[in-house]
C-alpha cells in the first residue's frame, strides 16, 4: 500500500511551501504541514490544512511529502531526522524535495529513501511566491520513473510546468544550481549597473525603459530595478537566498576546481549587502549597498510602499 | 546653408557602418564613405555608394555625416584630424557621432564642432550587423534640438526606435555605456554557467530550453548560448568589443572612485579571452576560455558552421 493517494504533507510553510499548500489544497488534496512558525501553521489551518507538531505527525499515513525548506541541512533533518518525515510516511510514497542544494547532496537523500522503501523525486522550484500560490510554478524534476509517477498528482496541483529532465536524482538539482548561479549575478549586475547609472546623473526610471528593451537586459534586471525605483525592499525574495544559493555555487566550484569569477563577485556583493545588516531585506538591496558606499541617492520609498 | 540634405557621408565601414550606408542609400540618400579598408570601400561602391579616400573628402559638402569607427580616439581623428570631417563639412551640418565611448569624450567632439560652426548629436547604436542593415537600429541619443532636427532623417533611414534622452550631448553614451556593462557581465556569465552545467554533466540543449523560459535568463544568454551550442565562434559581436566597452567602464569608475566588481571580473574574463588568442572570435568564445582551462568539451562546430 501506498496510503491514501489523497493525503499529502508538505513540510516548510514558507511563501513557497504555504502557497503549494493552498494549491494542493484546492486541488482536493487533504494537507498537513509542518512549520517552526507557529504563525505559519495558523496560516495552514485557516486555508484549511491541517497543522502538524512534528514532520512526522504531518507525514504520517501519506502519500507522498513535499519538502519545501531552506536546504540540504534542514531537508535531512526533517525526513531523516527525530520525528522525520521517512519513518512516517506509507510505504512506497513519494518525497518531492524541493530546497535548493548541491546534486550531491539529492543523491544521498535519494539512496536513504529508497533503503527506507521509499521514491524520491528531486524537485527543486522557480516561479516565486505568488505562482506558488496560483500552482504554476515551474519544477526542474529529476527521478526514476516511477517517482515521476507517484508524484504526478501533486506536481500538476503545483506546477505550470515540469522539466523532466531525466532518470538521475542530481540533475534537477543541478539545472536549479545553473539559475541561480545566472539569476544572482543578474541580480548583483543590475543593482551595480543602476547606482553606476545614477553616478552618471542618468533618469532611473528612463534606464529601466531604454535598457528593458536593449541587448542589456535580463528577466532579472526587468523584475527586480521596478524595487529600486520604488524603493521597496520588503523582501519579495531575500538576500539571504542568495548568500545560501550562490554559496552552493561556490562549494561545488571549489569541490571540481571549477573558477567561477563572475559568480564569486555577485556571492561577495550578497555577503557585503548581508553584513551591511540588509540580509533579511529584498535581494535588490545589493543596490542599497552601492549607494552607501558611494554616497548616492536611490529612490526613497513611496507612500504606498514605505 | 547647410549642403545637399541628400549628401551623409558614413565615416568607418565595418559591419555596422556598411550596413547603415545601405539603409541610408536605400533611403534615396547620395552616400559617400571612407575606411581605411580597402575591401570595404568596394562594397559601399558595390552598394551605389561613393568610396572617398579620406574622411575630409567623403564629408565634402556633406549636410550630415555618420561616425561609426570603434572608439573616441579613432572619432577624434577622423572629425579634427588631417583631412578630418569637421572641416568639410557643409556649414551648419550635423555630426551623428555613434561610435561607444565615455561621455566626458563625447561632451569634448561637440563643443569642439560647436567651435566649428557644427551640430552634434550623441547617437550610439546598438543592434548588431544585421539590423544595422535593415535600417532598424535602436540609437541612444542625446543633443540639441536642432541636432535632433538636422539628424532625424538619417535617423529615421537607419533605426526602428530612436531613444531621445535629452539636450545634453554625454547622456547617449552615458546609456550606452550602462547597457554594455551589462550586456558584457551576462555574456560572460552565460559563458561561465555553461560549461559549468558541462562540468556538471547537463544536456547543454536542454540547459539552454530551460534556462531561457526560466528566471535565470538574459537577452544575451537567448542570443550567445546558440554559438556555444553549435561551437560555431565566428564573430558576430568580437571578444575585443568587450574588452573596450568594458574598458571604458572600468576606466570612468576608476575616475569617480566607483566600484565595480562584477563589471570588472568581466572585463578581467574578456581579456584573458583575448590573451589566449580569440581578441577578434565571437565573444562566446569566454566558454571556449572556460573549456580550456578546466579540460572540458564544448560542442564541435556543425559541418554547416565549420
Amino acid at each position: 500500500m501506498t496510503g491514501n493517494p489523497r493525503n499529502v504533507a508538505v513540510v516548510g510553510l514558507g511563501s513557497m511551501g504555504l502557497g503549494m499548500a493552498r494549491s494542493l489544497i484546492r486541488a482536493g488534496f487533504d494537507v498537513s504541514g509542518c512549520d517552526l512558525s507557529e504563525t505559519a501553521r495558523s496560516a495552514l489551518a485557516g486555508a484549511g490544512g491541517r497543522a502538524a507538531a512534528t514532520p512526522g505527525l504531518a507525514a504520517k499515513g501519506a502519500a507522498a511529502a513535499v519538502i519545501v525548506v531552506v536546504n540540504a541541512a534542514q531537508t535531512e533533518a526533517v525526513l531523516f531526522g527525530e520525528d522525520g518525515v521517512a519513518a512516517a510516511l506509507a510505504p512506497g510514497a513519494v518525497i518531492v524535495s524541493s530546497a535548493t542544494m548541491a546534486p550531491g547532496e539529492a543523491k544521498r537523500f535519494a539512496a536513504l529513501a529508497e533503503a527506507a522503501g521509499l521514491l524520491y523525486l528531486d524537485a527543486p522550484i522557480s516561479g516565486g511566491a505568488t505562482k506558488a500560490g496560483s500552482g504554476e510554478l515551474t519544477v526542474m524534476a529529476s527521478g526514476a520513473p516511477d517517482a515521476f509517477r507517484a508524484a504526478r498528482p501533486v506536481l500538476d496541483a503545483i506546477a505550470a510546468r515540469v522539466h523532466e529532465l531525466g532518470p538521475d536524482v542530481g540533475i534537477g538539482s543541478s539545472f536549479k544550481i545553473v539559475n541561480q548561479l545566472l539569476a544572482g549575478v543578474h541580480i548583483a549586475a543590475a543593482c551595480e549597473a543602476m547606482v553606476f547609472a545614477k553616478s552618471l546623473d542618468l533618469d532611473l526610471a528612463r534606464v529601466f525603459e531604454v535598457i528593458t528593451q536593449s541587448a542589456g537586459t535580463s528577466w532579472m534586471f526587468e523584475n527586480r530595478v521596478p524595487h529600486i525605483l520604488e524603493g521597496d525592499y520588503s523582501p519579495r525574495s531575500a538576500v539571504s537566498i542568495f548568500t545560501k544559493d550562490l554559496g552552493i555555487v561556490s562549494d561545488i566550484g571549489r569541490g571540481q576546481n571549477f573558477p567561477l569569477p563572475i559568480a564569486s563577485a555577485a556571492l561577495q556583493l550578497f555577503l557585503a549587502t548581508a553584513a551591511a545588516g540588509m540580509a533579511r531585506d529584498d535581494d535588490a538591496s545589493v543596490a542599497r549597498l552601492y549607494a552607501q558606499i558611494t554616497g548616492l541617492e536611490l529612490p526613497a520609498p513611496t507612500e504606498e510602499t514605505a
